[in-house]
């Protein structure tokens, strides 16, 4: 039998594993950060109807270049950050977050080509990176998990990155990050700045995104996705928006016809029924401040959450308190920096499973 | 206004163009090989209610390995070349071939790498190459589109190329390769061999898939589509058979959770309708036998094809050809050698358009 080291495959993946969190079947699953609320029967529906009404012409390829998708997507950031004034040429979509950052990757990056992250943040960042041939640095965020502005300039100076990832509110800590940081980062870039707000909707009121800071900066990417409080991460969509150049340069290096006309359907439906799907944000962003409060009354240690997710510590054998909630049917995640433990903001129930969970299994 | 010149883009892709075909509205689009004959009624309902099924857990991400899509998808290639003998370990899914095969080059190519064809082939094989960093020789095929075993082995002996891709049928030739070809190429190839089979439901009763290669042979890749005899061009989804490890190998690369549970859901249902949805195979085979005939007594050369299109010629300004027969109605492709055109096998009807429209613009 043939095993994968038999293979010639690139020198750098030899002894790596497969990235993601295991695929378990739990009763309460708070591992990957979803939004715990199905979409309603009335939205099931017209998923269905969206759907057999392209499925006529499947045969077909979809627009390549998904246009009035994009352009639904530009007018929910219209309303998400009032101001951001953003048309359709200004925003692109893929197959996730993951794949927009891939063609990221792709367009600017590539080999000797450098890219700057601050870690503890989203471990698909340096993967992505080290895939395309990019070289990754990690400049490191504060004890505290923020990033000081002096401090991520002086990495960059030091760098010189061809792209820098900020990430805010940052994934695993929930930190978000004060303007002044990204724009301090924007003066002292010489290449591309991405924001990846991947958790952007469930922000504290008055925490700003940085679309808002768009107009002016050609090199500035954020990215959002539909897989968090979209409640669609079963839809895999994920998109940005950035100076139309951008998505220009994108255009040279996204696989043709990557984005199906199913997904474009299922997208734009769940565009449309935005109001109903980010209904829940609300209720998600008060149980994290309630669980954020709970925990800290416990005792743990916890981290600001901007995010629907919340970090929480020290555990000096976090494993064991990982296997031990697992047990009691909680699935959490081993992510982030050690002694660290990272669980989803689920419903009301849920949440109380896991307080009885952690309270058992710390 | 920023342009894309002022982008720090990689320097390889200054000057680019994105690559696809022109998506015009015309009344008969002959020029991407898509399958003419659309889902039925009974099969668009269907569709719908198999979205609307996993519609209701759409706040979840989908499963990440598709096992129940690969191993339908097992199934399909069992009946389509008995002997095969394949598991679900042994086929791997994405959106697209496009997306099978830059995981392919992410795995086994890259910086430092290289990777051969013979072209003219499909345009894209290059293209995902650079991207990703790997280096692309093109050792091209012999004058009649054909590829003589001894010479691709003294090809590969010269440039020991860490990947070979052979297409077979090939676009945009539609020629066949014998399996000795393919055999000779395996043996003398020190890295991956890719048979591309995007167009392999429609080759002439006789021609063997490379499938039946599988067994002893753990650095084969045989890629297919669901865009072509499949009829699922709008679908976007492209797979493999392969080893096991090849698939291990993949995983290191693949973008997690890359295959929406939409995307899984319609392909598992267009592969339970296989019989209607190949049911036209047979027709646009004797088309294309048609087409061919009917071209070669118009005085026309005509490349001998095992596909769903085309390759004639010889036009010394293939352009106002191309040109003449849109400005009739009639949009084919411009691609492959010089003075060659192709056109796709359409319905009746629309080959009927194609010779009227052909005959006023030769």
């Amino acid at each position: 039998m043939t095993s994968l080291d038999d293979l010639p495959i690139r020198d750098d993946l030899r002894g790596r594993q497969p990235y993601g969190a295991p695929q378990l079947e739990v009763p309460v699953a708070l591992n990957t950060n979803e939004n715990p609320y199905p979409p309603s029967d009335r939205l099931v529906k017209a998923l269905g109807e969206a759907v057999a009404e392209v499925a006529g012409s499947l045969n077909r390829y979809p627009d390549r270049d998904a246009v009035a998708l994009r352009e639904d997507l530009a007018g929910f950031l219209n309303e998400d950050t009032p101001g951001a004034g953003l048309t359709s040429r200004q925003v692109w979509a893929a197959n996730g977050s993951n794949e927009v950052l891939q063609q990221i990757l792709q367009a600017f990056g590539g080999p000797g080509r450098t890219a700057v992250g601050f870690e503890p943040s989203y471990s698909m960042h340096p993967i992505i990176t080290r895939v395309s041939g990019t070289r990754w640095v990690d400049a490191h965020r504060d004890e505290d998990f923020g990033l000081e502005p002096a401090r991520a300039v002086a990495a960059i100076e030091e760098h010189a990155p061809d792209i820098v990832f900020l990430t805010s509110p940052n994934n695993p800590t929930g930190t978000a990050l004060p303007l002044e940081a990204i724009e301090a980062v924007l003066e002292a870039a010489p290449g591309m700045v991405v924001v990846d707000e991947a958790y952007a909707e469930f922000r504290r009121t008055g925490t700003p995104s940085a679309l808002t800071l768009l107009p002016g900066n050609p090199r500035l990417i954020v990215t959002r996705t539909m897989s968090k409080a979209f409640a669609m991460a079963g839809t895999r969509l994920g998109y940005l928006a950035a100076d139309p150049a951008v998505i220009e340069a994108l255009l040279l290096v996204r696989l043709p016809y990557h984005l199906s006309a199913v997904t474009q359907a299922v997208a734009r439906t769940a565009v449309a029924y935005g109001g109903e799907l980010l209904g829940n944000v609300g209720r998600l962003r008060r149980e994290r401040d309630d669980l954020v409060a709970w925990l800290r009354g416990e005792g743990f240690a916890v981290a600001d959450s901007d995010a629907n997710f919340v970090l929480f510590g020290r555990f000096p054998d976090r494993e064991r308190v990982w296997r031990a909630m697992l047990d009691r049917g909680v699935l959490i995640r081993q992510v982030g920096p050690p002694e660290w433990l990272r669980v989803s903001v689920g419903t009301p129930e849920e949440m109380a499973a896991f307080r009885t969970a952690l309270k058992e299994s710390a």
